[in-house]
């Protein structure tokens, strides 16, 4: 498997373009259309929050057929809290782009990210479509155009693509996110596109979707918040010309999960990477566990924690806080075999503070990058998270920004 | 019901007094004694934390007796992830109370909050429970040495009384607080002690005690943290005279619980008002809901979000946070019955925007406590949870403090 700077336009039959309709208040690039030249295999996974916003309805419903055609976006209006009239939007949101692109308004998602609580500029929208459509191609410089396209604040470009061999055909995984901040200052959702020109079974994709999901963008957290109109949808139109991926137990499916996968976790951790003020990514590790679901919440406790968040933030190894948070995570555990380890140093030990010299760790404290493992001392299993520290930037963002 | 500016001591038969017995670095109080001249019915609630500190496994067991006699605190160390030794050196504090105020040791609770995973300097506490046991006396500025000792970075002192009648005889409830963030830097902990001169039955306090905390403490969230060492206890030694209450529907049973309610609602308002770095008190208000536990679930995920926090910090009546907030909560809720209200304003109705000029808002939100009002739109049951917003000062407060 070898990694590449690639764009959504780098598997074989995708084709993107985009434009500047007018929606973002900046009058940056915000409209944007990937497309497969022949109708891709599917599946999705969207927000749990009940006050989803319009597109999420009507991509719900694209993501339980057996293909579709394309993927619309637009950045500046998330069509959230818009109710009825919202969803009008959002269905003609899809017309517009079949019919601008030659497809079936049924086989078009639809993904808006923005402001939450304001009706789409349904004349903009319109007018943007349209032109995206004319200039649709596989360059390059469309794909970092349509990555740009989708992104509100963040701070850099999240993209990957990794290139695999199946049935001695290269197949090409891409991908392009979103996100900074679980929803910015208004600016709700994190957005993921993945394209690749793998052939498989459109029965066997779906749940896979879901099973990356869970080991990529859900084990990501900035701030807590689950966003109104976060999406991940993957494209798979079988150009790669592979014997079509049908069973897990087929040769080649292992490869193109590994990809798949790569792609996603890659682009999981440039999100945490860019959360909102960061100036730490940080890693938390929770290992011997009762079971992957206590693994989890333990692990996702540490990471939501603004005690924790602070403390690597002001670069103190302050592990009673990791510590507590475990405690209080509801995860089973044996307070007299709790270990728990910054980087590669050990500072608790069945359940007693090491007393080691914090000045030891200073180095550690001063990465970029940080992990941190805690021992449960009650099972196997394990989990990670990956989030950011909580800075002075964080609150500035969330605070100084007016509605 | 009469409030008073009381103390622990503002009750009947109840003595204190307090020292510094050099645990605290800053050479403050820290060593407390709160006796009953009398043996006193009980009942108390303890952290959730697995992680709990050895205090709080050794008071449990006091919790379960009829009467205790008195409560032994100190701040500056929690005698927390201290395993074996940290369980013998509470059980220790236990015995030295004991013999210097000449009791029974398991009629004695103890409780520590300082920093976590450092065992507890005894000869100093030793030292100080027996210089506080020289000293103790009901007076007013004991009392207040009490309050004092128990808090570590409190920006004030939190204590109430209010005066009640039952049966002909005044009755005096009194509680002090400690707790400023749910941990502070590695100062693990809430504590709360309740006198009263009430004559009270034992079995009717206990599950009574829990009823409270739950409309109060529980009701409380700074960030979402729950320390190793949090405890409330209640001490009711009888003096007062009245009937002893038996029953919830006896004579005098309504106010008794008025009162108590009033004192730990009261302290729990003041923790969440004396969040660290905290500008802005929040209360926040969910109705509508299908059940209490949606209704508490919703106001407590929307009092965690951190996003709503530094809103709030900023002066931004951003209510799409608020909503989004309510809806990843996980309570049931209508999108199309949803209605928002900041202050006395209403800013969304039937799930859409109504648009309200925000400059409206503007006096609202210079206010130093906001209540903001979530309706579900789907049941009757209500619950209001107190908070605090997210400052800069949170950031600095923890992030520069180093271990």
């Amino acid at each position: 498997m070898k990694k590449l700077d690639g764009w959504v336009t780098t598997p074989q039959g995708f084709v993107t373009a985009a434009v500047k309709a007018g929606i973002k208040a900046s009058g940056n690039l915000d409209v944007t259309i990937i497309k497969s030249t022949v109708p891709a295999a599917t599946g999705a996974v969207f927000t749990t929050n009940k006050l989803c916003a319009a597109p999420v309805l009507v991509s719900r419903a694209v993501a339980r057929r057996a293909t579709a055609s394309a993927i619309a976006v637009n950045a500046g209006c998330a069509n959230a809290s818009t109710g009825k009239r919202g969803l009008e939007d959002a269905r003609e949101m899809q017309r517009l782009t079949a019919a601008a692109i030659g497809a079936q308004p049924e086989d078009i998602y639809v993904c808006s990210t923005g402001v939450i609580g304001q009706f789409m500029p349904m004349a903009k929208l319109a007018q943007g479509l349209q032109d995206v459509a004319q200039q649709l191609d596989n360059s390059a410089a469309h794909g970092e155009a349509c990555a740009k396209a989708i992104q509100t604040t963040d701070t850099y470009l999240k993209h990957v693509a990794y290139e695999t061999e199946i049935d001695g055909k290269k197949v090409t995984v891409a991908g392009i996110a979103k996100g900074s901040g679980m929803i910015h200052p208004n600016m709700a959702t994190m957005l993921t596109f993945i394209t690749t020109d793998a052939a498989v079974d459109s029965a066997l994709l779906k749940p896979l979707v879901k099973e990356i999901a869970d080991q990529s963008f859900n084990m990501v957290v900035v701030d807590g918040d689950t966003s109104t109109n976060d999406s991940m949808i993957v494209l798979a139109n079988g150009l790669a010309g592979n014997k079509k991926i049908t069973t897990r137990e087929q040769a080649g499916f292992k490869e193109f999960y590994a990809a798949l996968l790569a792609v996603a976790q890659d682009l999981a951790k440039m999100i945490a990477d860019d959360g909102e003020g960061a100036t730490k990514f940080l890693e938390v590790n929770v290992v011997g566990a009762a079971s992957f679901a206590d693994a989890k919440l333990a692990a996702m406790t540490i990471a939501k924690s603004p005690l924790v968040k602070t403390a690597f933030f002001g670069k103190d190894p302050n592990w009673g806080r990791i510590a507590c948070a475990a405690g209080y995570s509801g995860a089973a555990l044996d307070p007299d075999k709790l270990n728990l380890d910054i980087g590669k140093i050990r500072l608790v030990e069945n359940g007693l503070n090491k007393n080691v010299d914090l000045k030891l760790l200073a180095p550690t404290m001063a990465e970029h990058a940080i992990s941190m493992t805690v021992d449960l001392g009650v099972g196997t299993s394990k989990a990670t998270v990956w989030t950011c520290d909580f800075s002075y930037e964080y609150v500035k963002i969330n605070g100084e920004y007016h509605t």
